[in-house]
Protein backbone atom coordinates (compact mmCIF):
# COMPACT_ATOMS: atom_id res chain seq x y z
CA UNK A 1 0.00 0.00 0.00
CA UNK A 2 0.76 3.48 -0.60
CA UNK A 3 0.43 6.30 1.64
CA UNK A 4 0.42 9.99 1.86
CA UNK A 5 2.72 10.34 5.24
CA UNK A 6 5.42 11.71 5.01
CA UNK A 7 7.43 9.56 7.46
CA UNK A 8 7.75 5.92 7.60
CA UNK A 9 9.84 3.79 9.62
CA UNK A 10 10.31 0.29 9.67
CA UNK A 11 9.98 -2.08 13.40
CA UNK A 12 9.35 -4.55 15.66
CA UNK A 13 6.12 -4.44 18.40
CA UNK A 14 8.34 -5.32 21.81
CA UNK A 15 5.44 -3.77 24.46
CA UNK A 16 1.67 -3.10 24.50
CA UNK A 17 0.31 -1.98 27.15
CA UNK A 18 -3.47 -2.02 27.72
CA UNK A 19 -5.64 0.43 29.28
CA UNK A 20 -9.90 0.37 29.37
CA UNK A 21 -10.55 2.29 26.02
CA UNK A 22 -6.91 3.12 24.44
CA UNK A 23 -3.45 0.90 24.21
CA UNK A 24 0.06 2.17 24.07
CA UNK A 25 2.42 0.32 21.66
CA UNK A 26 6.17 0.17 21.86
CA UNK A 27 7.69 0.05 18.25
CA UNK A 28 11.89 -0.76 18.14
CA UNK A 29 12.62 1.20 14.70
CA UNK A 30 16.67 0.19 15.32
CA UNK A 31 19.28 -0.78 17.86
CA UNK A 32 18.17 1.14 20.84
CA UNK A 33 15.55 3.16 19.48
CA UNK A 34 12.20 2.95 19.83
CA UNK A 35 8.91 5.02 18.92
CA UNK A 36 5.46 4.90 20.68
CA UNK A 37 1.83 4.32 19.37
CA UNK A 38 -1.48 5.22 20.71
CA UNK A 39 -4.53 3.93 19.43
CA UNK A 40 -7.97 2.59 20.82
CA UNK A 41 -7.91 -0.89 21.60
CA UNK A 42 -10.48 -1.35 18.68
CA UNK A 43 -7.84 -0.62 16.30
CA UNK A 44 -5.49 -2.38 17.49
CA UNK A 45 -8.19 -6.01 17.51
CA UNK A 46 -8.43 -4.92 13.85
CA UNK A 47 -4.47 -4.32 13.20
CA UNK A 48 -4.28 -7.98 15.04
CA UNK A 49 -0.41 -7.26 16.18
CA UNK A 50 1.34 -8.76 18.78
CA UNK A 51 4.53 -8.42 20.32
CA UNK A 52 7.45 -9.54 17.76
CA UNK A 53 5.30 -8.66 14.82
CA UNK A 54 6.64 -6.61 12.31
CA UNK A 55 4.88 -3.04 11.66
CA UNK A 56 5.39 0.23 9.88
CA UNK A 57 5.55 3.28 12.09
CA UNK A 58 3.57 6.04 10.14
CA UNK A 59 3.74 9.69 10.86
CA UNK A 60 2.22 12.68 9.08
CA UNK A 61 4.77 15.54 8.35
CA UNK A 62 2.63 18.38 9.98
CA UNK A 63 2.54 16.12 13.72
CA UNK A 64 6.34 16.19 13.83
CA UNK A 65 7.68 19.05 15.82
CA UNK A 66 11.43 19.95 15.73
CA UNK A 67 13.56 21.32 18.91
CA UNK A 68 16.89 22.01 19.85
CA UNK A 69 19.17 23.02 23.04
CA UNK B 1 14.27 20.96 28.31
CA UNK B 2 12.07 17.58 29.43
CA UNK B 3 9.21 17.30 27.44
CA UNK B 4 5.48 15.32 27.15
CA UNK B 5 6.17 13.79 24.00
CA UNK B 6 6.57 10.17 23.98
CA UNK B 7 8.96 10.01 20.81
CA UNK B 8 12.05 11.45 20.30
CA UNK B 9 15.05 11.27 17.77
CA UNK B 10 17.91 12.89 17.46
CA UNK B 11 19.18 14.30 13.77
CA UNK B 12 20.13 16.82 11.98
CA UNK B 13 18.89 19.04 9.34
CA UNK B 14 19.72 18.48 5.85
CA UNK B 15 17.13 20.23 3.49
CA UNK B 16 14.69 23.11 4.21
CA UNK B 17 12.35 23.68 1.14
CA UNK B 18 10.39 27.01 1.69
CA UNK B 19 7.13 27.60 0.49
CA UNK B 20 4.99 31.00 0.83
CA UNK B 21 3.45 30.18 4.30
CA UNK B 22 4.52 27.00 5.13
CA UNK B 23 8.22 25.02 4.90
CA UNK B 24 9.12 21.33 5.04
CA UNK B 25 12.50 20.15 6.73
CA UNK B 26 14.21 17.47 6.17
CA UNK B 27 16.08 15.61 9.40
CA UNK B 28 18.40 12.47 8.95
CA UNK B 29 17.72 11.08 12.09
CA UNK B 30 19.73 7.67 11.53
CA UNK B 31 22.41 6.17 8.34
CA UNK B 32 19.92 6.67 5.41
CA UNK B 33 16.92 7.30 7.41
CA UNK B 34 14.78 10.60 7.67
CA UNK B 35 12.30 12.30 8.81
CA UNK B 36 10.02 15.52 7.71
CA UNK B 37 8.71 18.31 9.60
CA UNK B 38 5.86 20.69 8.01
CA UNK B 39 5.62 23.92 10.20
CA UNK B 40 5.16 27.93 9.44
CA UNK B 41 8.04 30.12 7.88
CA UNK B 42 7.86 31.99 11.23
CA UNK B 43 8.04 29.02 13.44
CA UNK B 44 11.41 28.14 11.29
CA UNK B 45 12.82 31.57 11.87
CA UNK B 46 12.09 31.43 15.63
CA UNK B 47 13.37 27.79 15.81
CA UNK B 48 16.46 29.39 13.57
CA UNK B 49 17.76 26.14 12.25
CA UNK B 50 19.96 26.09 9.28
CA UNK B 51 20.94 22.90 7.03
CA UNK B 52 23.88 20.97 9.18
CA UNK B 53 21.89 22.20 12.53
CA UNK B 54 21.31 19.07 15.30
CA UNK B 55 17.72 19.08 16.37
CA UNK B 56 15.54 17.09 17.84
CA UNK B 57 12.31 15.88 16.07
CA UNK B 58 9.58 15.05 18.89
CA UNK B 59 6.28 13.38 18.16
CA UNK B 60 3.34 12.84 20.35
CA UNK B 61 2.45 9.16 20.77
CA UNK B 62 -1.57 9.78 19.68
CA UNK B 63 -0.16 11.09 16.30
CA UNK B 64 2.08 7.73 15.67
CA UNK B 65 -0.08 5.28 12.93
CA UNK B 66 0.97 1.63 13.03
CA UNK B 67 0.57 -0.53 9.58
CA UNK B 68 1.23 -3.90 8.82
CA UNK B 69 1.31 -5.52 5.21
CA UNK C 1 -2.65 -3.09 4.24
CA UNK C 2 -3.72 -2.68 7.61
CA UNK C 3 -3.61 -0.44 9.58
CA UNK C 4 -4.47 1.12 13.17
CA UNK C 5 -6.70 4.55 11.92
CA UNK C 6 -10.10 3.69 13.19
CA UNK C 7 -11.41 5.49 10.61
CA UNK C 8 -11.53 4.43 6.36
CA UNK C 9 -13.79 5.89 4.10
CA UNK C 10 -13.22 4.67 0.20
CA UNK C 11 -13.43 7.51 -2.22
CA UNK C 12 -12.49 9.31 -5.43
CA UNK C 13 -9.77 11.89 -6.12
CA UNK C 14 -11.94 14.59 -7.79
CA UNK C 15 -9.35 17.51 -6.91
CA UNK C 16 -5.98 18.57 -6.32
CA UNK C 17 -4.98 22.05 -5.49
CA UNK C 18 -1.22 22.43 -5.75
CA UNK C 19 0.92 25.04 -3.53
CA UNK C 20 4.55 25.49 -3.31
CA UNK C 21 4.99 23.35 -0.33
CA UNK C 22 1.53 21.72 0.39
CA UNK C 23 -1.42 20.48 -2.15
CA UNK C 24 -5.15 19.96 -0.92
CA UNK C 25 -6.88 16.60 -2.11
CA UNK C 26 -10.55 16.75 -2.78
CA UNK C 27 -11.69 13.09 -2.49
CA UNK C 28 -15.82 12.16 -3.22
CA UNK C 29 -16.85 9.51 -0.50
CA UNK C 30 -20.17 9.08 -1.57
CA UNK C 31 -22.71 10.83 -3.60
CA UNK C 32 -22.38 14.86 -2.51
CA UNK C 33 -20.09 14.09 0.32
CA UNK C 34 -16.51 15.20 0.18
CA UNK C 35 -13.24 15.37 2.10
CA UNK C 36 -10.10 17.04 2.02
CA UNK C 37 -6.73 16.21 3.17
CA UNK C 38 -3.52 17.95 3.13
CA UNK C 39 -0.28 17.32 2.52
CA UNK C 40 3.30 17.67 1.41
CA UNK C 41 3.62 17.55 -3.03
CA UNK C 42 6.39 15.51 -1.92
CA UNK C 43 4.09 12.78 -0.31
CA UNK C 44 1.59 13.32 -3.43
CA UNK C 45 4.26 12.52 -5.56
CA UNK C 46 5.57 9.45 -3.76
CA UNK C 47 1.44 8.22 -3.49
CA UNK C 48 0.99 9.26 -7.09
CA UNK C 49 -2.74 10.08 -7.27
CA UNK C 50 -4.58 12.18 -9.94
CA UNK C 51 -8.00 12.74 -10.71
CA UNK C 52 -10.09 10.28 -10.92
CA UNK C 53 -7.70 7.52 -8.71
CA UNK C 54 -9.51 5.71 -6.18
CA UNK C 55 -7.97 5.81 -2.46
CA UNK C 56 -8.74 5.57 0.94
CA UNK C 57 -9.37 8.09 3.63
CA UNK C 58 -7.77 7.44 6.50
CA UNK C 59 -8.13 9.50 10.05
CA UNK C 60 -7.05 8.23 13.80
CA UNK C 61 -9.91 8.91 15.87
CA UNK C 62 -7.82 11.33 18.49
CA UNK C 63 -8.02 13.61 15.43
CA UNK C 64 -12.10 13.65 15.02
CA UNK C 65 -13.79 16.57 17.08
CA UNK C 66 -17.93 16.12 17.61
CA UNK C 67 -19.75 19.33 17.33
CA UNK C 68 -23.88 19.56 18.07
CA UNK C 69 -25.95 22.81 17.85
CA UNK D 1 -21.78 27.83 14.13
CA UNK D 2 -18.97 28.33 11.79
CA UNK D 3 -15.44 26.47 12.17
CA UNK D 4 -12.22 25.92 9.70
CA UNK D 5 -12.35 22.33 9.83
CA UNK D 6 -12.71 21.24 5.88
CA UNK D 7 -14.06 18.59 6.61
CA UNK D 8 -17.40 18.23 8.25
CA UNK D 9 -20.22 15.03 8.43
CA UNK D 10 -23.66 14.34 10.01
CA UNK D 11 -23.88 11.54 11.66
CA UNK D 12 -26.21 9.77 14.98
CA UNK D 13 -24.00 9.04 17.94
CA UNK D 14 -24.87 4.67 18.28
CA UNK D 15 -21.91 4.03 20.61
CA UNK D 16 -20.05 5.05 23.61
CA UNK D 17 -17.18 3.27 25.31
CA UNK D 18 -16.15 4.71 28.37
CA UNK D 19 -12.27 4.59 30.01
CA UNK D 20 -10.96 5.61 33.11
CA UNK D 21 -9.87 9.22 30.95
CA UNK D 22 -10.82 8.47 28.01
CA UNK D 23 -13.61 7.51 25.90
CA UNK D 24 -14.80 6.44 22.32
CA UNK D 25 -17.38 7.48 20.80
CA UNK D 26 -18.94 5.86 17.19
CA UNK D 27 -21.02 8.26 15.18
CA UNK D 28 -22.97 6.37 12.02
CA UNK D 29 -22.45 8.83 9.47
CA UNK D 30 -24.00 7.20 6.19
CA UNK D 31 -25.61 3.66 5.75
CA UNK D 32 -23.51 1.37 7.13
CA UNK D 33 -20.59 4.02 7.51
CA UNK D 34 -19.58 4.19 10.59
CA UNK D 35 -16.65 7.09 11.90
CA UNK D 36 -15.24 7.47 15.48
CA UNK D 37 -13.91 10.29 17.71
CA UNK D 38 -11.78 9.92 20.57
CA UNK D 39 -12.05 12.33 23.61
CA UNK D 40 -11.39 12.65 27.12
CA UNK D 41 -14.47 12.07 29.52
CA UNK D 42 -14.65 15.78 30.86
CA UNK D 43 -15.43 16.52 27.05
CA UNK D 44 -17.83 14.23 26.67
CA UNK D 45 -19.88 15.13 29.77
CA UNK D 46 -19.37 19.22 28.26
CA UNK D 47 -20.48 18.11 25.04
CA UNK D 48 -23.61 16.65 26.54
CA UNK D 49 -23.93 13.59 24.36
CA UNK D 50 -25.64 10.64 24.32
CA UNK D 51 -26.50 7.06 21.87
CA UNK D 52 -29.30 8.43 19.25
CA UNK D 53 -27.89 12.19 19.59
CA UNK D 54 -27.50 14.43 16.16
CA UNK D 55 -23.50 15.07 16.00
CA UNK D 56 -21.13 16.75 13.36
CA UNK D 57 -17.93 15.12 13.22
CA UNK D 58 -14.98 17.61 12.06
CA UNK D 59 -11.68 16.61 11.20
CA UNK D 60 -8.89 19.41 10.00
CA UNK D 61 -7.75 18.74 6.76
CA UNK D 62 -4.46 18.29 7.85
CA UNK D 63 -4.75 15.10 10.13
CA UNK D 64 -6.49 13.13 6.77
CA UNK D 65 -4.22 10.84 5.29
CA UNK D 66 -4.59 8.92 1.89
CA UNK D 67 -3.92 5.52 1.03
CA UNK D 68 -3.89 3.48 -2.08
CA UNK D 69 -3.62 0.14 -2.71
CA UNK E 1 -22.59 25.43 19.24
CA UNK E 2 -20.54 22.62 21.59
CA UNK E 3 -18.00 21.04 20.87
CA UNK E 4 -15.60 18.22 22.31
CA UNK E 5 -12.56 20.01 22.32
CA UNK E 6 -11.28 20.26 25.74
CA UNK E 7 -9.46 23.75 25.11
CA UNK E 8 -11.39 27.01 23.92
CA UNK E 9 -9.77 30.42 24.48
CA UNK E 10 -11.85 33.41 23.07
CA UNK E 11 -9.54 35.83 20.97
CA UNK E 12 -9.93 38.62 18.02
CA UNK E 13 -8.27 38.45 14.67
CA UNK E 14 -5.22 40.48 14.53
CA UNK E 15 -3.13 39.25 11.26
CA UNK E 16 -3.80 36.85 8.37
CA UNK E 17 -0.90 35.29 6.21
CA UNK E 18 -1.95 33.90 3.10
CA UNK E 19 -0.09 31.21 1.33
CA UNK E 20 -0.97 29.85 -2.35
CA UNK E 21 -2.80 26.98 -0.52
CA UNK E 22 -2.61 27.45 3.32
CA UNK E 23 -3.11 30.48 5.47
CA UNK E 24 -1.91 31.36 9.02
CA UNK E 25 -4.02 33.56 11.13
CA UNK E 26 -2.93 35.02 14.23
CA UNK E 27 -5.94 36.06 17.02
CA UNK E 28 -5.14 37.59 20.36
CA UNK E 29 -6.29 36.30 23.17
CA UNK E 30 -4.96 37.83 25.89
CA UNK E 31 -2.99 41.17 26.53
CA UNK E 32 -0.03 40.10 24.84
CA UNK E 33 -0.81 36.86 24.31
CA UNK E 34 -1.26 35.60 20.79
CA UNK E 35 -2.35 31.88 19.39
CA UNK E 36 -1.72 30.91 15.97
CA UNK E 37 -4.07 28.98 13.16
CA UNK E 38 -3.17 27.49 10.02
CA UNK E 39 -5.78 26.32 7.55
CA UNK E 40 -6.58 26.06 3.98
CA UNK E 41 -7.31 29.06 2.18
CA UNK E 42 -10.80 27.29 1.02
CA UNK E 43 -11.46 26.43 5.09
CA UNK E 44 -10.51 30.75 5.63
CA UNK E 45 -13.01 31.53 3.18
CA UNK E 46 -15.79 29.31 4.53
CA UNK E 47 -15.00 30.81 7.95
CA UNK E 48 -15.26 34.29 6.34
CA UNK E 49 -13.24 36.17 8.82
CA UNK E 50 -11.10 39.45 8.57
CA UNK E 51 -8.77 41.18 11.00
CA UNK E 52 -11.03 42.74 13.77
CA UNK E 53 -13.59 39.33 13.73
CA UNK E 54 -14.09 37.72 17.27
CA UNK E 55 -13.30 33.98 16.67
CA UNK E 56 -13.28 31.02 19.42
CA UNK E 57 -9.99 28.81 19.32
CA UNK E 58 -10.03 25.18 19.89
CA UNK E 59 -7.64 22.97 20.63
CA UNK E 60 -7.95 18.78 21.41
CA UNK E 61 -5.87 18.34 24.56
CA UNK E 62 -4.63 14.85 22.56
CA UNK E 63 -2.49 17.92 20.10
CA UNK E 64 -0.90 19.55 23.67
CA UNK E 65 2.01 18.79 24.72
CA UNK E 66 3.83 20.23 27.81
CA UNK E 67 7.15 20.93 27.99
CA UNK E 68 9.73 22.42 31.36
CA UNK E 69 12.81 23.46 31.88
CA UNK F 1 14.96 25.14 24.56
CA UNK F 2 13.91 26.25 21.21
CA UNK F 3 10.88 24.27 19.55
CA UNK F 4 8.99 24.68 16.31
CA UNK F 5 5.49 25.38 17.87
CA UNK F 6 4.06 28.37 16.76
CA UNK F 7 1.55 28.43 20.11
CA UNK F 8 3.05 28.64 23.72
CA UNK F 9 1.87 29.42 26.83
CA UNK F 10 3.05 29.78 30.41
CA UNK F 11 0.80 28.08 33.04
CA UNK F 12 0.94 25.89 36.15
CA UNK F 13 -0.42 22.25 36.88
CA UNK F 14 -3.40 22.63 38.46
CA UNK F 15 -4.75 19.11 38.52
CA UNK F 16 -3.87 15.79 37.09
CA UNK F 17 -6.59 12.56 36.25
CA UNK F 18 -4.44 9.36 35.89
CA UNK F 19 -6.64 6.45 33.24
CA UNK F 20 -4.51 3.52 33.32
CA UNK F 21 -2.35 4.49 29.96
CA UNK F 22 -2.72 8.23 29.59
CA UNK F 23 -3.78 11.01 31.70
CA UNK F 24 -5.06 14.04 31.37
CA UNK F 25 -3.31 17.70 33.40
CA UNK F 26 -4.98 20.60 33.44
CA UNK F 27 -2.70 23.66 33.54
CA UNK F 28 -3.92 27.08 34.51
CA UNK F 29 -2.27 29.53 31.31
CA UNK F 30 -4.22 32.65 33.29
CA UNK F 31 -6.42 33.88 35.78
CA UNK F 32 -9.72 31.99 35.02
CA UNK F 33 -8.30 30.35 31.78
CA UNK F 34 -6.84 26.92 31.87
CA UNK F 35 -5.64 24.60 29.26
CA UNK F 36 -5.76 20.76 29.13
CA UNK F 37 -3.09 18.25 28.03
CA UNK F 38 -3.82 14.78 27.46
CA UNK F 39 -0.66 11.92 27.08
CA UNK F 40 0.50 8.96 27.95
CA UNK F 41 1.32 8.22 31.38
CA UNK F 42 4.77 7.35 31.02
CA UNK F 43 5.45 10.46 29.58
CA UNK F 44 4.12 12.19 32.47
CA UNK F 45 6.50 10.21 34.53
CA UNK F 46 9.27 11.18 31.88
CA UNK F 47 7.94 14.61 32.17
CA UNK F 48 7.62 14.79 36.04
CA UNK F 49 5.38 17.32 37.03
CA UNK F 50 2.88 17.31 39.80
CA UNK F 51 0.12 19.91 40.85
CA UNK F 52 2.07 23.15 41.53
CA UNK F 53 4.70 23.10 38.89
CA UNK F 54 5.42 25.62 36.05
CA UNK F 55 4.74 23.98 32.77
CA UNK F 56 4.93 25.68 29.51
CA UNK F 57 2.43 24.34 27.00
CA UNK F 58 2.78 23.89 23.30
CA UNK F 59 0.69 23.14 20.68
CA UNK F 60 1.23 23.91 16.82
CA UNK F 61 -0.53 25.77 14.90
CA UNK F 62 -1.92 22.84 12.26
CA UNK F 63 -3.76 21.47 15.15
CA UNK F 64 -5.76 24.96 16.16
CA UNK F 65 -8.64 25.57 14.57
CA UNK F 66 -11.05 28.47 14.70
CA UNK F 67 -14.76 28.71 14.99
CA UNK F 68 -17.38 31.56 15.27
CA UNK F 69 -21.05 32.69 16.10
Amino acid sequence: MKHGARNQLAGKVVEIKRGTVMCQVKVEVAAGASMFSVMTLDSLADLGIKEGDRVNVLVKAVNVLLARE
